[in-house]
């Protein structure tokens, strides 16, 4: 950590710090330029983090050297982290689709998004059963009884499920039907959920609010890290900025990053990161290319009669586009699908 | 409702749409231009909330034309709402302060500074117990024994009591102790937790998010209104965009905007609005001028031993110097401020 | 155009704003709602760009339907536009790479440079003589010599130059060298430079301004297209945001969003999009698999040494390796480059 | 200077930095710490700014301790600039009100403005000849015609004059008429315009671009200083923002900041920096609170009417009232107000 003293400082103000340093166990040294003193401390100064130097006289800047997380840092753990569930590998050289509906709503459309997807190459269903809602006034979703229709459907498919979780109170029952737990971008930094979900022994696939910096999600990936739970699955869904073409400014830079900063694997969203059904396929690709471990893809039978962010749902038709689109960037970027048989698509088609 | 259609849309494309809000139950009125078609539709809209229009083959654009909250609205209530805790009023004709450290360290530290507070005109001592750190290494609140801390704090000085609550399972145990429940910008769009507090009989202090809109923050107080609780009180407290001299970006045009959109009071929190103790002075009192019926302010007796925010606090001197400054731009805008006492200035002094 | 009069507009209100509809010639649908009034104004309404209906009482919204640019827009013309500039061809099937040094510095540096990015398959050799440095004490380009020094680097290599302009007075000289004039981000909206480069017979590259939407983009466009230059490229080069581990923001979505409201080629400079040369490459793969019509990309034979945005710069090999990472991908979405022999690719290795 | 080495630098990476910094004439302090080398620069490392130092091996951050502008410091000048201008001083106890049409019209409407600001204590008229106007389709402006107009209107009333430059190729042409001349936000780093204007012996109001930060503001301030012309007003007018409620975000607590990283006096555009009339009177006087030293207000007979900005323009009563209700702001914070007789306030009113 680097403190420096500002033009004005005299003795008296630089000596209070370096006082305070050494309460606190540190060795300091001293740089004394024309118009800035500056104080370095080497080492481990995690208990500095919470002291308020600029609260201090003549205190102009804190800069701090190492990075405020750890577990989730390439520096703690030089390989990738790989999270196997049920038969599929995230953060391997396969490349992970995640599809299905924002919303559970009836029986029809999830058997018939899980079967689309799962024939098409997909390996996990999403489905929202509890939604947060910007208002209080839109569909909140099936509760359990969308978690049972995700569950039915992911048996019959042999998909793995993910579905979110947005309160504490929620993770018991979500746990005896889901393979991944969401937080959503809402619930980024809602701490108090993100350390009861450190505790499980299931994957977390944590969306980046739309404000978070990288280091933020990297931060709030170290509450679930720093509880025992490992597995944590990082997704890019797109930040908010003054662009208003698109619901969300998809920040792609984000996904080579995270991949240099962490360990952890790093899935993208471009639904949600678009708002825009026609932009997913083309950010889809960009994704892919930019090196992500997978993607989480909204569809649905008939987006036009669905209860949730219909805009940026791929209908089945588009979605086969999309995968027939993707399978030369995969291959391009050296990566691996599991493609679906020639059989399968074929009877996509009708 | 207004349904743009674009220039491509033919004429089942126009139709389908037309289908859809008949099945719906409206009336639809028909614009043909050269360029475009606009469906416009009449009246109480709200089942077409959640029909994703842009899913439909033509539509180019869905505007809105009501408000989506009601309750939160002076169309819905044309009157200022005003909140009465113990002996204090909340957007009334008086300007409140809620003063106090960000979180509660020990009794010295509460008790130095709800009596200071108390004696230079606040009404309301905040101090955190349960605190959202970005960081999962920082200090995170002393808990029910922070809120015992705060309890006694506020019974000797007369104070009323805000402090946070972060999850809905800490509503009970925070119930015993506080007058107003403060919910956090990282929890402003935590929607269990909004819907929890919605069901009580104490105010809840809103802030908003940092990345949240005007719009937003009012969805989100109307998620508490819609339960049954009338008692929300707004708070700016910065919001989050490139700037980076400032911890954030303090929207005081959110607040004539918000006064002007909603009945509900207004506050503003100039600490965490600005980052830097130095701000905060000139900000609480341009937050008086622009409107603001009260301020949140952190106040510590050695922000330099502070375990969180120090260098946005006040020290008790530099507190008392805002008072002095705030109280001639409280008369200019013709608002009131109950002032302690020469006597009580004096001894502040010493 | 729609105009919203809100709740508490009157008769009166509603007359004065059809009153001054019918003055300005058009015809008004009245739409009258429970809660609100909407007038319709069908066909063309640019006289009405100007009026400022929010300064008349009772005026809630004003809603313009057709887009506010022209000739930049797909309705106008609905196929791409194609721009010849030397052999190479921008727009069409072929993948255009702009290549070079941030800043010409001297003869050695841009000759090294041409022919290294040349035999890599880059059609337009990229260098400034006119830099906009944020501070005044950075340096500002080689002027005149620079131009000279890359039209030589140019002539010895078959390459086309795109160089900045930065003021009006300066396009005489930079016509006398240049085969395309870049409009930096800074520059977008200095409309009296796009009002002087519509007159000309060049095409224009046109970067995005850092805080510029989409809409604007193509409004400064327009500027250009108005005054008779149909020869404008789009390029997406980073937005500002609250993110700062990234230079800018690289908002890849604008490059589909671009293609499908305007016939312009579109180019990404992945070098300020990301500010870190470890980024460009896997965003450069990213923008090609987006739909991307080329790439402008910062080369130097020595970033170390080089005077301006060394950090963002790519190596002579870790340009190579770039391309080599790219032609997969350039396949893969079936456009098309120009290769260059496998004997000049083994040549760069030495 | 600090520049930290990342935890796989080898000696050699370390050795080739500092040798560059030998090359450049700088002594080199080294701290070895667990994780970190940190080598530290003191003293004037200008000669440093433009070295790409992430270009080398192992470089993982750059510090730089000392502000990249210099005149425009406190630190280069401790004392307030006060600069005077006809009768009135800018920058001193007094505030100072700059308002006028957003663009001159006609003869009626511009000497109708300047009586009634004028009468009101405005000092300062404002009023664009040359507009920068989003769309080309726009009205762009009278040209000399408005200047001459606003020329006459002047000296009638004995007010100045402020209107704005947008090219280099204008500055003559204003300069015969104008007393301050005004860089638009969009100029902001229109570098070339800014070296012109600092040769200039007249004051240049310089405005903040949407996305400019503070320091990106001070920097184009001592683009202007260093070329000899110290007469530079300082302009928040709002920065861009994902709030689209208001037209920009105000940012008014960059008012504080600057006056306290420079000596520049600081003034505020309500009218820009909020796009309704509704909210310019509450941020005025928030703005006088939080410490501006003056403020340009858009006002128009008949905003109705007007050619640009409407929305955003006072009438002549709105701005009367505006006047009253800062009176006691301007009392409240110590500052004066060169009030107009009662006489004239009353006049005002018929």
């Amino acid at each position: 950590m680097i403190i420096v003293m500002n033009g004005k400082a005299d003795d008296s103000d630089v000596e209070r710090v370096i006082e305070k340093l050494h309460e606190m166990g540190h060795k300091v040294h001293i740089s004394r330029g024309e118009r800035r003193i500056i104080l370095g401390v080497i080492g481990d100064v995690e208990n500095l983090a919470s002291v308020p130097f600029y609260a201090f006289n003549g205190v102009e800047e804190i800069i701090r050297i190492l990075k405020p997380y750890k577990l989730a840092s390439r520096e703690f753990k030089d390989f990738d982290t790989i999270i196997k569930v049920k038969e599929v590998t995230i953060g391997g050289k396969e490349i992970v689709v995640m599809a299905g509906p924002c919303v559970v709503e009836d029986e029809k459309q999830i058997f018939e998004t899980a079967h689309h997807v799962k024939a098409l190459g997909a390996k996990i269903l999403r489905g929202g059963a509890f939604k947060p809602r910007t208002s209080p006034y839109s569909f909140q979703g099936l509760g359990e009884k969308g978690l049972k229709l995700l569950a039915q459907a992911a048996k019959e498919t042999g998909l793995a499920i993910v579905t979110e979780v947005m309160s504490v109170n929620q993770i018991d029952l979500i746990a005896k039907y889901t393979d991944i737990f969401q937080v959503g971008a809402r619930n980024m930094q809602n701490f108090v959920l993100l350390k009861e979900l450190g505790k499980l022994k299931k994957p977390i696939l944590l969306k980046r609010a739309m404000s978070a910096t990288i280091e933020e999600l990297l931060l709030s990936a170290e509450y679930i890290l720093s509880q025992g739970n490992y597995e944590v699955i990082l997704c890019e869904r797109g930040i908010r900025t003054f662009e208003n073409y698109t619901r969300n400014t998809l920040d792609l830079s984000a996904v080579p990053a995270l991949k240099e900063l962490s360990h952890l694997p790093v899935i993208v969203d471009p639904s949600h990161g678009t708002g825009k059904w026609k932009l997913v396929s083309p950010m889809a690709k960009a994704a892919i290319a930019a090196g992500a471990d997978g993607l989480l893809i909204e569809v649905h039978p008939d987006p036009k009669s669905s209860l949730s962010d219909g805009a940026q749902t791929l209908r089945l038709d588009t979605f086969t586009q999309l995968i027939k689109e993707l399978r030369p960037i995969i291959q391009a970027v050296g990566r691996e699908f599991a493609l679906p048989t020639e059989y399968e698509l074929e009877r996509m088609k009708n």
